[in-house]
């Protein structure tokens, strides 16, 4: 069973998921659709990406809603073409965070292939540092596109999270799992011999890790049902993308449909009962980090 | 007489009017907004705001629009609360360009105080060349809140147009305006003296700033009317700050009714054809620097 699972009070059968809203402060539209999917009760997490110019306005909503557990995503690309981002830390071009055209590399690929580790460490640092500063008491550290999760910056990664004395996300992926989402077999066998030492470390491990999918947006609430109701015991990431529907995400996001789904599907009263009704626990972030770091 | 309008082949007694869309692509509002205004055929001119998130938007447009008369915003402040931008070129202390939170100071008498000249040298040097090379064929230099006109910044400011072959915004304002918009004596004495040196090296004049309110936005085309209906002879820049009214320009800016009223005004078939029947010359930038690069 998982540990922080059983440090929690609950048993080895028990379903639990965090419901977690990626992509905090992208863009204005995710503003008011997490606030309002934090009153709806369903949404127990968020993350917030502080190199964007959002971020202001999601410091200031945490700092008037200090329920609201929020997170930093670590941000490291910028992936969308008519609105972008670059690094908190640094312009030098020998860091190896910014693309030709002075942003965050687009792909994931990219940035794990020319960033320099150190460069990374720094530039996370100030991510979480300026959430803190900004008066977000900041729960989790998760990973943008998961391009933190690359071996070579993972040590960054776990000792930013470490330093704020905040869980970081590390989902304890099936190889199967990997191999299905086209992990290399390198990461492959560096997951397989890294996440039983973590673990030894008390690093809390997510044990399956699922999003809703952002190619279709369809019969949202029947999607999320079957997604949730295949649930396995254990402790579950459920990653959503909220955004409300304006003319600022359809000129930033060919998938604002499927966003706009996930608003409205999680807001619903009707998915929340259904979660209850199947005995599925709904936990966020912020009680796996009081419980470690009352540990 | 004005010797760029004498060189365009204007009379002395031409009433010539840049109408200029401040702001373009500060945030994603401001881009249909100047599209279609562009389209409507009364506004003659834009500046672009590089560092803002929603440049690379800006830059597809102009890409598309070649006709488009877009100019360089050189900005050097991030004055909103919910959505803020800093500097392309660094992220040092040192530059006094950054502010605690790490974006540009929110004024302009903030960046006056503490920016070094030449870190707002290098600043306005790669917000011009990140518009040329975005493929921009940009018309000419402004400047954001007007910050770079400080004395110890127009050095820069200069340059930078000179480098790029491009008009910079200079207004030849009278004492008793200056001292109308609350400019300090020695900004004016400085003016006194600079502005004959600098139109004898050839630099362009515009001979009246106005600009549409934007502390009030009832009656647009009748405020309008007023405005270019008082025109004196010579070269006026008519600032106007259009938007289209969207969530995010209502969640940034408390002054969006003013902004979604100069688009809805600039935009009437009824306000272009009451300037043609003024006889008021509308040009853009594009023809003074073309045919000051001819020169």
């Amino acid at each position: 069973m998982n540990p922080i699972l059983k440090r929690l009070g609950f048993r080895p059968d028990d379903r639990v998921v965090i419901i977690h809203a990626d992509d905090l402060g992208m863009c204005q539209a995710t503003i008011p659709a997490v606030a309002e999917l934090f009153d709806a009760g369903l949404v127990s997490s968020a993350a917030t990406m502080v190199p964007c110019a959002w971020f202001p306005a999601v410091a200031a909503y945490a700092r008037a809603t200090p329920s609201a557990d929020i997170g930093v995503h670590a941000t490291l690309t910028s992936e969308w073409d008519a609105y972008r981002w670059g690094p908190l830390s640094t312009r030098d071009p020998a860091s190896g965070l910014l693309d030709d055209e002075g942003y965050f590399h687009r792909t994931t690929p990219a940035v794990q292939e020319r960033a320099r580790p150190d460069a990374v460490a720094a530039e996370l640092h100030d991510q979480i540092n300026r959430a803190l500063a900004h008066g977000i008491d900041v729960t989790h550290l998760d990973s943008h596109m998961g391009s933190a999760f690359a071996p070579h910056f993972l040590p960054a990664y776990l000792a930013a999270a470490a330093h704020a004395r905040v869980p970081p996300l590390v989902p304890r992926l099936s190889e199967e799992r990997m191999r299905a989402v086209g992990m290399p077999e390198e990461m492959i066998a560096f997951a397989r011999n890294i996440v039983p030492q973590l673990e030894a470390q008390g690093v809390v491990m997510v044990d399956h890790l699922i999003g809703m999918p952002l190619d279709r947006h369809e019969d949202r609430v029947e999607t999320a049902k079957q997604l949730l109701g295949s649930l396995a015991p254990g402790l579950t990431y459920v990653i959503i993308h909220p955004a409300i529907d304006t003319p600022e995400l359809r000129a930033i996001a060919g998938d604002w449909r499927a966003r706009v789904a996930d608003y409205q599907a999680f807001c619903s009263a009707e998915l929340r009962a259904w979660v209850q009704d199947q005995g599925i626990h709904v936990i966020g972030w912020r009680p796996i980090r009081d419980v470690l770091r009352g540990a």
